[in-house]
């Protein structure tokens, strides 16, 4: 296989063809639009079903091509798959067709009202970048492509170029399902190439929306390709986080400091320390609990032992990141894991003597930061200054008042610059559910207004429609008085169910 | 007065101090993103009866710097407060904050669930650009500044220079609201002052949003300026649109061809044709009935006189691109009607004989294209080439199977093209309710995703947190167990009201 290559309308091609995928896209997307919530929803699990089918060589490839442990690897599978199939309970339901009537008022003064209906319609062929710390759930058949899917937009996936077999091997369980549910061949295309295959697809004028998850830089490059094309267009990307833990003096004073220091280093070394979600910043009290906790957490990383990254240029990037850690200005190493072999560097806690530690890319891996706090009221200015992040931790005693009152003053300067805000536990972990928000402010992700992970996600690739005065017969089902559909509808405002 | 002037934190000042104003609605932001929805609720109603309490004053300055009629200026008046009151009524039942609940699962296998909340909070202060066209319901106190506080964002407003007076008695008008609820100062600012000072208020880091109705150069501007900030912003603009009407051949066989056309006229010239939903462009069956309607059409055009435009600037263009069309090949004059005097020129209604004609830029005033078509299927390539649109209308007899079985044919592609799709009637008069659509794929605007009018548009100034295993006493209580304010939630995925 080589790294230019195409699954188009079911059919492999030895170039990265990606004029061709947007045409079967584009060409899909008038049938795909119009398919049932069931038709929908029975698709979704039958691409869940496929995936499964071929779950050994998947696992066997992805494993391979990412270094991730079977068991990581296992449970990714199970990820994408429940994704797929809560995406499908999500169409069944409908809720995300956002239904609104205002019924007509003919004898309304002085002029009459018109019967105006609203529902969400689908934007059009969605340009999916996958990620390569996830391998199968931020991937072909991941988050953004299901839910992208889910709208009832047909995707073009450009591969990740970190994993192409595993890519290839779910795009062709895809395939199998959109043959199987009798759907245009276009509703899913999949592209492996470089970068500018990458620029190519976000340019492509059939494309209407953008999903990514990656690097800082990566994203970027995309938004301002997007914002440059002649029609832009909206991208969701999901980009880099540092994610700061602070830990409240109460919480420290009761914690078992051992077991407290083993879950922080748990938490930064899982996967080899990339998840976007890793916790790269802690904020810790000064004194002599605090010191205790670094003695613990310093051992800790000192038992452990690097893990092979997904790629040499991210061991490398790594390694370069958490030299630069190391050599900042009044900072002193809290502890440093094993090597692991060439592509597998050693986890690092650093501590820094100084607040305003200048620490805001994402080094990409198992490298924390510690920095000390007298008070809270020093504290504050130090959080409001940092970009936005994806989540913020709180580790906070909720029977100490002083620990409540100090969480009161922190959630809302919190709130402004995280999408997911936890309490004493650890942000590695992104449960796919309805509440959840794996956003946040730039440049966390390019849009704060959506996440990329949850049932949420669906409403980044629909627009609003309004029908106004349209004779019933003529109405998509969706917004007709029969409500084939059995619809939630906010009717003059209020939901009815 | 001057052109450059400012209204912020209640007082008024020579200058126009964007940054003062930006100061102060980012410091207002804390507190004011902490009401209670009865108090932001309460808030705007007071908005809306200090506006009427100045009614008098208010409609006579707008009557005098717009030259739009006194009966028309007094029903704008209704549109704003009516408008402010429905947010109070939105805000007051609070589903726009889109609460969603996961419960634990502490006995989940492989792992534990954790407790997952979720609910919308407002971006932060939004800078609103108003327009020359609605110097009330599209302006100062106009929807987005309405849908902005509604969210919980502070506004800036950059007053339009066309109305500066207006403007001010409105922003006088809010700031005694403000003061009357208590609210900090900076929740509203009003700044007057020319391109510089709107690129000025964009480029502020504290602005976290902008909301822009005018033409598609100025919104352009503005969202380059947005997207190239450090932090770029999300930009909700609407821009302009042609705004297409296809007749259908039964409809037209049966109807009462004067009325047709007079209604045409009636609303390609309402307001001096100065709608942003203007009916530029019609889609007329060729054969005798066609040409009896254009025969009507151009007898009632050329009863028409020419009303005073908004500004000199405005009906200089309009006569400028008014004589483009004229003059482009293919083109003859149905009708035109009379001068009404130097800034009040006169309506017209030309019929191209090409098909493609090359109407995209909207002329901003009363200059209807009427374009003849054999059959659908030569216009509906014509229609998947048009830019996105605010509107298609239909006329369609519904009782027609011919009429029914095109416009089935039609929806979908003007489903692509359109944020708002009409039945037998005009696209001017846009509905303020919760069904409503006044929005529309680029260039229309230049986000699709949402609405500038009706009670979506309080989502665009929004964003979602979520809160995992957060303390019942250190949740916000739009989250909480005990439900405070009594708002349906999403539990589990399911609605509970």
């Amino acid at each position: 296989m080589t790294e230019a290559t195409s699954i188009i309308a079911g059919t492999e091609q030895p170039t990265a063809d990606v004029a061709a995928a947007c045409a079967a896209a584009a060409e899909a997307f008038a049938t795909y639009r119009t398919t049932t919530p069931d038709q929908r929803a029975d698709f979704l699990e039958t691409v869940a079903a496929e995936i499964e089918a071929d779950k050994e060589p998947i696992i066997e490839a992805a494993v391979r091509e990412s270094g991730l442990p079977e068991a990581r690897i296992t449970g990714e599978v199970g990820r994408t798959t429940g994704q797929l199939r809560m995406f499908a309970r999500v169409v069944r339901q409908g809720d995300h067709l956002g239904v609104r009537i205002d019924p007509a008022m003919p004898d309304r003064e002085p002029l009459p009202r018109p019967d105006i209906r609203q529902r969400m319609v689908p934007l059009g062929p969605v340009a999916v970048f996958g990620a390569s710390n996830f391998p199968l759930a931020f991937s072909t058949a991941g988050g953004d492509t299901a839910s992208a899917l889910a709208a009832g937009c047909p995707v073009v996936v450009k591969g990740h170029p970190a994993h192409p077999v595993t890519g290839t091997l779910v795009a062709r369980a895809i395939v199998r399902a959109v043959e199987q549910a009798g759907l245009p061949a276009g509703v899913f295309s999949f592209v492996l190439g470089g970068t500018e295959t990458g620029q190519e697809l976000v340019r492509d004028p059939r494309i209407t929306a953008v999903g990514f998850t990656g690097s800082r830089r990566g994203g970027l490059a995309i938004a301002q390709t997007a914002a440059e094309r002649p029609v832009p267009i909206p991208v969701s990307a999901e980009m880099s986080a540092i994610n700061p833990v602070v830990v409240l003096p109460g919480a420290l004073e009761r914690a078992d400091i051992d077991a407290l220091a083993t879950a922080y280093v748990g938490s930064l070394t899982l996967g080899a320390g990339q998840f976007c979600t890793n916790p790269g910043l802690m904020f810790l009290p000064a004194g002599e609990a605090g010191d205790a906790f670094l003695r613990a957490a310093g051992a800790a990383v000192a038992e452990a032992t690097g893990q092979q990254m997904l790629t040499p240029e991210i061991a490398e990037a790594y390694r370069s990141g958490a030299a630069t850690l190391r050599e900042l200005d009044g900072v002193r190493v809290v502890g440093q894991g094993n090597e692991g072999g060439e592509n597998a560097p050693a986890p690092q806690v650093v501590e820094s003597s100084v607040l305003e530690v200048p620490v805001t890319d994402e080094v990409f891996g198992s490298a924390g930061v510690v920095v000390r706090y007298d008070a809270l009221e020093d504290l504050l200015p130090r959080l409001r200054g940092l970009e936005g992040q994806l989540t913020a931790t709180v580790h906070a005693d909720a029977d100490d008042d002083g620990d409540v009152e100090l969480a009161r003053e922190l959630l809302p300067v919190l709130e402004e610059k995280v999408g997911r805000i936890l309490f004493n536990g650890w942000p590695t972990g992104v449960e796919v559910g309805h509440a959840m928000v794996h956003g946040g402010p730039y440049p966390a992700t390019s849009d704060a207004r959506t996440t990329s992970v949850g049932s949420l996600a669906i409403e980044r690739f629909q627009r609003p429609v309004a029908y106004q005065d349209v004779p019933e017969a003529l109405l998509p089902d969706a917004v007709r008085d029969a409500n084939p559909w059995g619809l939630t509808r906010r009717v003059d405002g209020t939901l009815e169910t």
